[in-house]
């Protein structure tokens, strides 16, 4: 018993040793993520010096370019690029909008293409415009009420949801599908209220599909302001017969190569566990994608960086990946998970930053609930830092193609109040992301990936059979 | 056994219902806030209508008229104006400085005036400078090398604290106390580094106390932007002969009557205890005050709307005070104190939001153990809305005078990373409030003011002498 107790005793006495090296190399981590700043200098160039970076673009080639040249500057054991053929999707001149209430009676609104969308005629579109709240009114107006018409989808996001994503994700069909659904009823084209849950005068594009519907099926979309939205309403509901005009002349040309940037510390004891942090380099065209996701990208950078500036010897292999391509096809990420498949690499956990720069409040987790045990046995090493997040949930887009039983898959989560403010709008842009946010962010996830590679990722339990 | 397991039972399964309750009566706080919104208005009314309102500015006076027409309009048992005096101190004519490093050879920089401070001679102030990193290096330096001189405080915030209202305490001191410290060692004027995180151009005024220091004695003392402070500093180590001149022409006049704006619902089982929630109508005149402290205000009114639209019947007198001075004298929240010391009114609760109208992320308390573990106990009603900081700690600088034995004194806690970006400066000003965010607060204090008052607040107990 006696024997028992003292056993007890080293082990309090361990793990009250451990917990304090962990505090002190994760006190050491945020300090040095606030003082010897990087991460804001490099979202300040993929901002202002090169801005939207669109998948296929000049744009999206600078970034490339700029962001291996940082990696290589930092003394990694490796840094290297991963073709990938891209989408190339241009948005042309600036779209144009108005409706008419009478000939000659118009009323101008703020517009943009839905990324993917084909072109209005060359001299544009002009319908009668059906409201609906979302694709599942289709069926019951039908043919006959859509046909020839232009379809007005105006369900808002919900305001009572705390997390602004749920809100989202209750809300995006419209915008991904409603061009496809809307065409099997004969619509001429769809017209979609912005993701935006403030009012004001900025049109968000966002990615759409047009599924299996053939080439010349496909009817132009676009996004409208969320005043624009609600003045159409208002204004339909006056006079029915109300006629919407747009024109647009975005087009797809055929895929370019792009590529996938990548960087990585050797492990020094299990170099082949492979633990990845990433975030996509791609944006969208109308703003500078500096929430979306030039951020999420700096602070994956800098997780390396923190590691190796607080001498921290990783004992896996750590990898920031920049995945290009998220916004519309996913081809980054995909490709990125083949070639870990071909090459049989073995991962065994991946962080995603892909949900805006603001101040971090913790992480969701797409794994097993021993790890999840885990993750949270650590809360009290994250709580000077007012990490308090640590729940079940979604990943990240360009990490999910990599997701394989007994893997971590992690999201970093910001707080989401001001992120469709901004999202994928002219008004994603630097001055609106804060320097100590961005930085207290990159130092979560350098904190998260330093405990997993510290004490590695629990095995998945094999359940008898 | 079996009586007390059933009265267990019991008592679980009442506490269960309750809890559903709570959850039930928060949840339709947070929903109201969100969509039925009010508060937002409000702030636009003051920080666009209205605009900077220094104590006994016309701006004080319209904020004063403007807030108790609002709160006569929610159909409160009671609104009143409670007279207050106040001190008038007015800028002037924009400051202006430069410093000098050979005759002719200038550069300007931006500084402001602090609160409170005497103006310059009618042309302006040049003199030497001395850089120093505190009040404490004066005494090392003396007289000798600071006669005749412009002491120049210089201290930064420090950047690696995650509360910043540590870093901004631990600085502070320099441009409260500063002129009076350097009166004593002869010098003729002081210039203070901005309290700011951030380098950029805009100075940070705020308030400054001469204490003892004879009216012939009180040199002029004013705030230099953080880039300005940088530059002065990098031209000091280049040429330590460079001057700096500086020109101000603020005044204090005789205090006038403002007043503190009061509105409540009577409690309906204890009428006679009192629970206070409030902010400060007063602001800064460099900006329109947005964050400190029209925030704070209008979070506090909602306070009362949330309840009634709620349908929620205190049970006891829920008070909200918009207290006038908070910046330069605190003379709305001593006489508040005073009038309840004088009337016998007993209050036990009060909760101050003066911290900017960011995301919340919870609340600091300065009351008893037992207090702090009851609202502990409410944790799981909060988590829901990311409300996760409950500690002890500084309420706010209005309810400070209140303070007495058993009552529970609280601050709600925003997310501090973006506030001394705007602290006291021209660019405190409404477009920097995220609607969503500063609803958020105004429910969580709702629902804490909702909880403290249906179980109420535990007494101190008498240790036994």
């Amino acid at each position: 018993m006696k024997r028992l107790i003292l056993l007890s005793l080293l082990c309090l006495s361990f793990l009250g040793h451990a917990q304090t090296d962990d505090a002190e190399q994760i006190k050491e981590i945020y300090e040095t993520a606030l003082t010897d700043d990087k991460a804001y200098d490099w979202l300040n160039h993929l901002s202002n010096q090169i801005g939207g970076r669109l998948s296929g673009s000049v744009q999206a080639q600078q970034a490339v370019d700029y962001t291996k040249a940082q990696l290589d500057s930092l003394g990694l054991d490796r840094v290297w690029l991963q073709p990938v053929m891209v989408p190339k999707w241009v948005r042309g001149t600036p779209e144009f909008a108005y409706f008419e209430t009478s000939p000659g009676l118009s009323t101008n609104v703020p517009i943009c293409a839905l990324g993917g969308s084909v072109a209005t005629p060359l001299g544009g579109l002009k319908a009668n415009v059906i409201e609906v709240k979302g694709i599942e009114d289709l069926k019951k107006l039908g043919s006959e009420k859509i046909k020839g018409k232009i379809v007005f989808y105006n369900r808002p996001m919900d305001p009572t949801l705390i997390d602004t994503y749920s809100s989202y994700s209750g809300c995006v069909d419209q915008r991904y599908s409603g061009a496809e659904a809307a065409a099997k009823f004969g619509a001429v084209g769809v017209v979609v209220r912005s993701m935006n849950l403030r009012l004001d005068d900025l049109p968000h594009t966002g990615s759409m599909s047009y599924g299996e519907t053939a080439v010349s099926d496909r009817i132009p979309a676009a996004a409208i302001s969320t005043n624009g939205a609600e003045l159409l309403s208002t204004t339909l509901k006056l006079n029915p017969e109300t006629k919407f005009y747009f024109k647009q002349s975005c087009k797809q040309f055929d895929d370019v190569e792009s590529f996938n940037v990548v960087g990585e510390i050797k492990g020094s004891e299990f170099p082949d566990e492979i633990m990845v942090v990433g975030g996509h380099l791609d944006s969208w065209d109308l703003g500078d994608g500096s929430h979306d996701d030039g951020a999420g990208c700096v602070q994956s950078m800098d997780v390396l960086r923190l590691l190796k500036r607080t001498g921290y010897k990783p004992k896996r292999t750590i990898r920031v990946v920049l995945f290009m391509n998220e916004e519309n096809g996913l081809r980054g990420g995909n490709k990125y998970a083949e070639v870990a498949l071909q090459k049989k690499e073995k991962h065994v956990f991946a962080l995603e930053s892909d949900a805006g720069g603001f101040t971090p409040r913790g992480f969701s987790f797409d794994c097993s609930a021993a790890n999840l045990e885990r993750v949270r046995g650590w809360k009290n090493l994250f709580e000077p830092y007012l990490i308090h997040l640590f729940v079940k949930g979604y990943s990240g887009a360009d990490i999910g193609p990599l997701k394989e039983e007994g893997m971590v898959l992690a999201g970093l989560r910001p707080d989401s109040q001001r992120y469709f403010v901004h999202h994928h709008a002219e008004n994603d842009t630097f001055e609106h992301v804060n320097k100590r946010e961005l930085e207290l962010g990159a130092a979560s996830m350098a904190s998260l990936v330093y405990l997993f590679d510290k004490y590695g990722v629990l095995p998945t339990k094999k359940i008898k059979g």
